[in-house]
């Protein structure tokens, strides 16, 4: 859309010339601050904006941080991009979203087709699928700004800003133990992501601590979704030797383990204690209600978004790794005397 | 970010002038074919990317779509998103989002610091406590392109999609009376919205239809939250002559509502049946799974932006009003027979 005022109005009605008008409106140094007050001043009176596109042009910046992720319908992920879009918001960024439904030929041209010159930097989670990292290091070898979050690529020289996958695991199994609870399984995410190797180690430290035995069994991956928690549950079930609690990898498996549980005719927590990641709203929905990790997903957000930043303004900011805590919370689907 | 080579170094390894390759690139009627080919073969050998603010300011057009919306961190608007991005996709557009946490004085900051010159058109969904359209009205005498979706002002001459809440609200109470409920109440939205209105005609018009008579007590105003549902069940279970049915504005107010029912003792189905509006997934978390009018929340993100597409591309485009219909989904809620 155009503004019906152009710059040279200004320049005009103020006889400075078009130039000064420009750098008044980017806060360059070598305005006179007068000036600049005046500039501006008319600006507001006429409702003025200055032409982005112009000030980007001229200044190599454009207020634009680029956001890509596997899904926006997930509570977790909205969640993060809430955060992002505080941050975003505060300091006068615009955040431009990019979905790639959690597909790798589908992330892969989305950064091919981006045209870099309209963004200042990116924010990545990547996609279950991913493979390789070409197709981010051609960006950063361009010298694009990138900071990644929660699903991260291994083996990458960029900023990361995660939460305690390990340490979150092994809070959780460690809660399941002190519970009472002696044979505990795992339900968790695609092999090859980085935080389902993660939370792994956490549950498998934890069960080592403890002197526990490591039954291969009683590990089972698969996807993120209820059903795929479900069919997980099934299969637990139907070992010989079944496990009398489930650390699921987020809380949308974990409700799919509790229904299963519940239409075998066991009770949750008396039975099988259950126990979950992330703390959807949908925890304090399903009955009984589900012991969970939190995980700071707008914190995680807002700490991406501001990473990025200073990424941004000094290109010679040094890599960064931010890891932010989970914490347990205990509801009743881990209480062995209720039902 | 600068691209590293320029629209100068392709004029000048094919010799010819900046200006074609720049016509080139934006694919103007009065450049050669040929030349075209040459410009655009050459710009992928180098894998250059023609910058996007150059041809917004040459153009006037930045295949930005600005979207705004009260929520992200919510089912219903992250699937209207959802449709928002796939469409915007296939049509090459980039979302950027706005956020405005339901405040009207955050809607109004947004829109008046808005660099109109980077966006083509927006996609608004409006606070709750809007209470006027004048920040609207401006933006749309400036000439952007505007379509409102979901949550739309009254008396604004601009094109909306909207589900047909009227319709859905109908359905949903006439359910409830085939169902053999005869004392049905309804949990609604914040009373200023026009879809609150909507729905709560559809109510009213079902039990007249039947020849019903309406309790004013049994009609509650109150937010979207499972908190409210809560509270607003909680007084009609305190009136002389309780209810034997809710439908409520949207599922999560239903499914505080259910969780209400239960604590008191008493039976979701066979004692009060319980319908929402939506079809979240905590519809089939809730215990009894929840019936409810499924919303068609992905085609309006996806209608909307094609809308606004085709009011971007023409100008003259005249305004419509997109009212799209609802589902109604069974589920145990509303069963009688069962607990």
């Amino acid at each position: 859309m155009k503004n019906p005022l152009g710059i040279k109005d200004i320049a005009r009605m103020l006889q400075i010339s078009v130039s000064t008008v420009s750098r008044a409106f980017r806060d360059t140094h070598d305005v006179n601050p007068e000036t600049r007050k005046k500039v501006l001043a008319l600006a507001k009176k006429l409702n003025f904006k200055p032409n982005k596109n112009a000030s980007a042009l001229a200044s190599g910046s454009t207020k634009n941080i680029g956001v890509i992720i596997p899904f926006i319908t997930n509570y977790y992920f909205s969640m993060v991009i809430s955060g992002i879009q505080e941050e975003a918001y505060e300091r006068d960024y615009n955040v431009i979203l990019y979905v790639t439904n959690d597909n790798v030929a589908r992330e892969q041209t989305l950064l091919e087709n981006l045209s870099t010159s309209s963004l200042d930097g990116l924010l990545i989670s990547i996609s279950s699928d991913s493979s390789t990292n070409a197709h981010f290091e051609q960006l950063m070898a361009k010298g694009m700004p990138i900071v990644f979050f929660d699903r991260v690529p291994r083996d990458i020289h960029a900023s990361k800003v995660v939460q305690d996958d390990f340490a979150g695991a092994m809070q959780a199994t460690e809660y399941l133990i002190q519970q009472g609870y002696r044979r505990i399984a795992h339900i968790a995410g695609p092999e090859s992501l980085q935080f389902t190797q993660q939370r792994l180690s956490g549950y498998l430290r934890a069960l080592e601590q403890h002197d526990m035995p490591v039954d291969k069994q009683l590990i089972v991956f698969s996807g993120f979704s209820q059903a795929q928690g479900a069919a997980d549950t099934q299969q637990l079930l139907a070992l010989p030797d079944p496990p009398d609690a489930i650390f699921a990898a987020n809380d949308r498996k974990a409700v799919g383990a509790i229904l299963t549980i519940k239409q075998r005719g066991l009770w949750v927590g008396r039975d099988i204690g259950v126990i979950g990641f992330t703390n959807d709203p949908i925890a304090v929905v399903v009955e009984p209600n589900l012991s969970t990790i939190e995980e700071p997903a707008m914190e995680i957000g807002r700490r991406s978004c501001a990473l990025l930043i200073r990424h941004i303004k000094n290109r010679d900011f040094e890599v960064q790794d931010i890891i932010l805590p989970g914490k347990l919370i205990q509801r009743d689907s881990t209480r062995r005397t209720s039902g």
